[in-house]
């Protein structure tokens, strides 16, 4: 019996001729990363351990992401506390505030992770960087610390879905309304410790950043992983960013999966979650009437390049409607400044919107945008959880970006068409 | 006996022939002014009274700008319950997001303040508008009630201080320094509730940019207002943004001053207030070796776009020293705007700053750049009291665009001219 892609990588980081699903295995790792809230419990844990010296100073990055620009003394005490770590252990790639961005659109902006890698980094979003065509996963705090210090981890391997992707996607379907709609199809836990394994022509018409997007939230559906074959929109991408080898796997031809799906994505439509699941998703056309106090655009779900040309062309030369709060948040730096060179940003500003620095803000709560009770928000990132964005009333409604900047235009959510 | 400036504006609002100091008066009020601190309780006090309407729904303004975007759930909250008043009482200068600023930067750009104007805004720095002729003063969240209320506020008729200041300051020398020189010589109380009267020949080379700056931080000596005359560079600004009628208001040659000083601009010399109060100056030649980990530029003392050219030509073409934290507070949209058309967002970005969007941030210990304990900052903000910026532990060093931008090309506090 052959292997899948994500079977063929563990394989060869844990020197094994073949695994198989279920089997445990001890893989080298390529990457290790954590941002400001679980790198500091992950030094503490590391500490703990007595140990002297990192594994590898170039394979760990650290992101301080989440409440940064530092948002109350307890950040600012905790991003203290890693920096002082990565300077003591002469951590390569700590990226603070000028360099900064958030961790799972820097990572591979900066080459860090690349197709073959074996990447775990403390943070269930880890997962984006499938989309190289990387096994990469989220962990906790202490195999981080585990990580850092021995450069391995243990999985137990997993089995597999595979999505057959066919089609060309009409106009205001993304790839965060291919991945919504899978997981509205399979469920929160319908990929449960699984690999999540993309194919298909319709492939080649999903930019990477699409691609990013869809395996960012295969944790979303529970997967232990999402990932993509290595074509040349891959290999052109590796060629402007990797920082160094990177490898091609592919799934055997009698890989064993526990079951195909296939897409047709030119019958999707833009599609949003609801309430407070990734998995309670509606077609545009299925809405109704659903009033919206702010929209959020950005995040390491949608806050690339693509994402942000997308917003500005449906909101250039409009207006946000008065009342509606409309926040931005670029993925890095560098992507800020293409959009400032692109005149995104000012089409942005121009049409009402505010752009933040890169930082999660208030995807998982944290600043820059928390929603009091009874509010809505239309939101490109990854979760919808009660209390997500904020009070526990409040309500958070995931959509792409043409969904979510049509929606800024109406103050209610919006087919992107309709504008 | 003749009137000072400021009481000759009090007089008028009052319906009296004239005023004097230390005379209790009544005075009808031109504006009335709140933050996402202060409102909220005044909201609160507002619906103790029993009132239904407010006395002018075009002369209240409230600008949440502390706190937003949002920083947490209270924050969240707290702009909640005053976006449902000014609802409710239909206050036509609500702003928020998309068409906010920091409040002393918005309010004369949009043109509320104008000369002649009789102000009162829950918020200390309300004395800023004095830059524009007007008597501007902050008062608690229960005057701000019964302002709203009534149209009125009582006072006692300030004596005053007067600073004739004379010839041409030096190249690094700007506003900040000017009125850091002055605290620095008269000291935190040196102008306890007295009204500080600029006059002179200097005010030639001093751009409305410099005295919105210095009119700010009048409070910083303990002074109840601040203010300049009405000459050509404040008639072009009021042409420019006055949405009404602006009066001009001359000091009777015979007006009485508790002390006249006389300070030659050409003498003086980058200024920086040590911590842990703005009374505690020295010459940038006389900062010793003092390094810091992050710099902040912008706010209601220097966040307008003057502030933001200085820092752009010293920071262009050059590098934020790495592990220097530097951000950029833009005083409104419109300043961003304006910044990002000059070109001076991409510039201040590609040099390895960061830009915010328009917010108090870390000036008050808000968010968007909290320091940690031991941590220094260069801040051009207007307080530099013990935990200001964040932990008890750390310092902010008060100084212009130029002297921060510089600091943060070298990690220390950096005579401009050096850089």
């Amino acid at each position: 019996m052959g292997m899948t892609m994500t079977q063929k990588i563990l394989a060869a980081h844990a020197g094994l001729e073949s695994v198989k699903a279920g089997q445990l295995i001890e893989a080298k790792l390529d990457l290790v990363l954590g941002n400001d809230i679980t790198t500091p419990v992950a030094v503490t844990e590391f500490k703990k351990f007595g140990l002297d010296k990192v594994f590898n100073k170039e394979k760990i990055a650290i992101v301080p992401d989440h409440f940064t620009p530092n948002k109350d003394i307890k950040a600012a005490e905790q991003v203290k506390y890693i920096r002082e770590f990565a300077n003591e252990k002469e951590i390569v790639n700590f990226f603070e505030l000028g360099e900064m961005g958030i961790e799972h659109c820097l990572i591979p902006e900066k080459g860090l992770a690349v197709a073959g890698d074996a990447v775990i980094g403390a943070d269930s979003h880890t997962c984006t960087y499938g989309a190289l065509g990387a096994f990469s996963t989220g962990v906790g705090s202490t195999d981080m610390a585990a990580g850092m210090a021995t450069g391995e981890c243990w999985f137990k391997v997993p089995s597999a879905l595979k999505f057959v992707l066919k089609g060309k996607p009409a106009k205001w379907v993304s790839g965060k309304d291919i991945i919504l709609h899978i997981i509205g199809m399979i469920g929160v836990d319908g990929a449960l410790y699984k690999s999540m394994e993309f194919v298909g022509d319709g492939l080649n018409y999903l930019p990477m950043d699409d691609r990013f997007t869809m395996a960012n939230m295969a944790i979303e559906a529970g997967a232990k992983n999402g990932i993509f074959p290595v074509d040349e929109k891959t290999e052109e991408y590796l060629k402007e960013h990797a920082q160094r080898e990177w490898k091609k796997y592919e799934a055997d031809a009698d890989a064993e999966y526990d079951k195909v799906y296939e897409i047709d994505l030119s019958t999707l439509r833009p599609t949003v979650a609801f309430p407070h699941l990734p998995d309670n998703t509606r077609t545009i056309d299925n809405v109704g009437e659903i009033t919206i106090d702010q929209v959020v655009i950005g995040s390491c779900t949608n806050g690339r390049i693509t994402d942000l040309r997308i917003a500005r062309d449906i909101l250039k030369g409009k207006k946000v409607k008065k009342g509606i709060r409309c926040i931005f948040f670029p993925g890095t730096q560098k992507i800020y400044l293409q959009a400032l060179e692109e005149g995104i940003i000012k089409d942005l500003i121009v049409a009402g919107a505010i752009v933040s620095t890169p930082t999660c803000g208030p995807c998982l709560g944290g600043h820059m945008g928390i929603l009091a009770d009874g509010e809505r928000a239309v939101s490109t990132t990854n979760r919808n959880f009660v209390g997500r964005m904020g009070h526990v009333g409040s309500e958070v409604y995931l959509a792409s970006p043409a969904v979510a900047a049509a929606s800024a235009l109406t103050g209610k959510i919006t087919d992107p068409e309709l504008v």
